[in-house]
């Protein structure tokens, strides 16, 4: 395999940590050319010291100003803000970016990058989310890859891989469920942030680890995979499977079903995806099913958990849809973890924001953007006046 | 895809009669050119009468007299003996060639099959067994596909599928664990023929259930794995798994488990063999997990099931141990069906007679079948002077 070079955007994250711990077991095989992280300017510090990247960006510009001080300007050039996460992308010398950014801050630079012809590694589904259209043809026409690393995304590539999509009847997204898949409905509004923080499985930042929580991060990977796979709403189910050993599956039409399985780690949909589409030997630990004993399956309570369901509708209907429910849902998860409103506020505000959704298509990535901004400046105002309260 | 036309040895066994469901489900793909059974001519009579096969065989030449009075000769031409078999397998109009009858009485009839270009579907895992490595060597040399149909052998080539050979780390067979999985020890010793023959799973002939129960079947497709996907001891690997849902999986070099997963049917690996390349859309019902509940996974009890120890052993030998095993386990099984000897017996017979065996690589087909003669017959003599049983 010729060497891989790479940026990553979201460099500090879960993902982004994960990432850089693959490269370096992989030294010969993946160099990182250019880095990016928001707040967590220390964390990216020790980064840079450690990878000497080409480039390296931070949200704000006193923290590159502070950066400056530890970091040689003739290795690494600094840069800040929005422009700096697209510079970071676009750099010349990047074969792969992988973005592994939050929200919907990943749409622009995602697009720049395939613009700029860059294979991408996708961790940011909010971009699909918004923009699943727009980035598949932009891919096709630049003739880029766009490799799954959400391990369920991921599981069904794998399970799709030298297989005709014609074939796939039902691809089945796992769930975990969530902390509070046992938890009874009564309960379920006196839920605090510091228990939806509790995932079972992964380890993630606080907006995910909540929409893992109310199922939204399900919802989110539903669209994720509409656009992924090219299938419709009939051709796509979720399954709860709290162990996480299978982390996604296909059916195909000929009644046989393909599971990707392995040990949580995402350090595996990580390297899959940056090796593809060769295979890299891995140190992870080998899953032994005797010793996980047994592997369990519901069908998911929507009622519960009304974001699923919510989400489901979103593959029925235009883009303006999925962009307002995933604007809404950022704001609602932040209005939550500032507890300023309920666990179970969450899917009603983001349901009072869908039902004044004009629903339409659209095509341009700044319109896109603009929408989102307005959604969001929407979503604030609706809690403000607590309308959607009653 | 083109219609394919088909001879099937032992079509009324299990995987005959189900291989005629598949094709009957698909007149359009598939066309009956060869019927063979070994003894039950009525089904057979009947099997003829509705598919018009051009040839057809039974075992004994008074049969093929009684089947005459009610089959027209002018469209079926009736043969007997083992001649038959081999005459309804290389028929010029042949395209595939099922192999489906139980026992070492199928190596001859494949390997001529070979040698005449047929492709191949085989759940004659004995011939495997007996004769891997020249199977093998014949069909590459021949330019012909040998399509496993056996569940677990099918599930793996699903698995393989679009993947290089060289990145498996393990295949993993799932074993139902048959109906003394949770029997005592102390218990095996009882177990009678009817006890025997009850299987949770399939349902198929004596033989076969027999070889369920003793988990010896789980060995003989260990062995018939090593062949069918040029893997070694180290590369096998078996786990119980009671519900057989997922069929067989293999595990890859970068910790991914690639499972195959279904209700069990065997029209589903049948269908599989008979279309491949091209997937057919089936009406067997799809697997919904969560009405299953939970997959359960053990370690095989080898103290148990010697069976089972014995077969691994085999991986590391020249084929004549494989050969004196699947004899001896023949005649063993035979024994037991008709009460002759215990059990427990059946894995000590078997001991027995590998301890006297000459430990050599057999290429040549007549010989291997004199050499499986010859140990049937010293199997016999074994059990008559009550040797093994010290």
């Amino acid at each position: 395999m010729k060497k891989k070079r790479i940026s990553i955007l979201g460099s500090t994250g879960s993902i982004g940590v994960n990432t850089l711990n693959v490269i370096r077991e992989f030294p010969d095989l993946f160099e990182v050319i250019g880095l990016s992280a928001g707040t967590n300017f220390e964390l990216l510090r020790d980064q840079i010291k450690e990878f000497n990247p080409k480039i390296a960006a931070i949200s704000s510009s006193s923290n590159v100003e502070i950066l400056q001080d530890s970091i040689s300007p003739r290795t690494t050039k600094l840069i800040s803000g929005e422009k700096g996460l697209v510079e970071v992308a676009i750099h010349p010398d990047v074969d792969i970016v992988v973005s592994a950014v939050v929200g919907s801050v990943g749409l622009k630079p995602l697009i720049e990058s395939i613009d700029n012809g860059k294979n991408i590694a996708l961790a940011n589904k909010e971009s699909m989310v918004m923009a699943g259209e727009l980035i598949q043809e932009k891919s096709r026409e630049k003739g880029v890859m766009i490799l799954p690393v959400d391990s369920e995304h991921n599981a069904i590539f794998q399970c799709l891989r030298g297989k005709a999509s014609e074939d796939i009847e039902k691809i089945i997204l796992t769930a975990s469920g969530g902390p509070f898949r046992n938890l009874p409905l009564e309960n379920m509004d006196s839920i605090k942030p510091q228990d939806a923080l509790k995932h079972p499985t992964w380890d993630m930042g606080a907006k995910i680890t909540t929409d893992s929580a109310t199922l939204m991060n399900k919802g989110l990977e539903l669209i994720e995979a509409k656009w992924f796979f090219d299938v419709d709403r009939r051709k796509l189910d979720v399954v709860i499977h709290p162990e996480s050993i299978i982390h996604s599956m296909v059916q195909f039409k000929n009644r046989s079903t393909i599971a990707q399985m392995g040990l949580p780690d995402m350090k595996h949909p990580i390297s899959y995806a940056l090796a593809y589409p060769d295979t890299l030997e891995s140190n992870l630990p080998a899953l032994n099913l005797p010793d996980i004993g047994s592997l369990s399956f519901f069908e998911p309570d929507y009622e519960k958990f009304p974001c699923l369901s919510i989400a489901f509708d979103a593959l029925d209907f235009d883009n303006s849809f999925a962009i307002t429910l995933n604007a809404a849902n950022e704001v609602a998860v932040q209005l939550f973890l500032e507890e300023k409103i309920s666990f179970s506020m969450i899917p009603g505000l983001i349901k009072k924001v869908l039902d004044k959704c004009d629903i339409k298509k659209i095509r341009d990535v700044d319109e896109i953007i603009e929408f989102d901004l307005l959604v969001r400046d929407r979503t604030m105002k609706l809690n403000e006046i607590k309308a959607f309260q009653t």
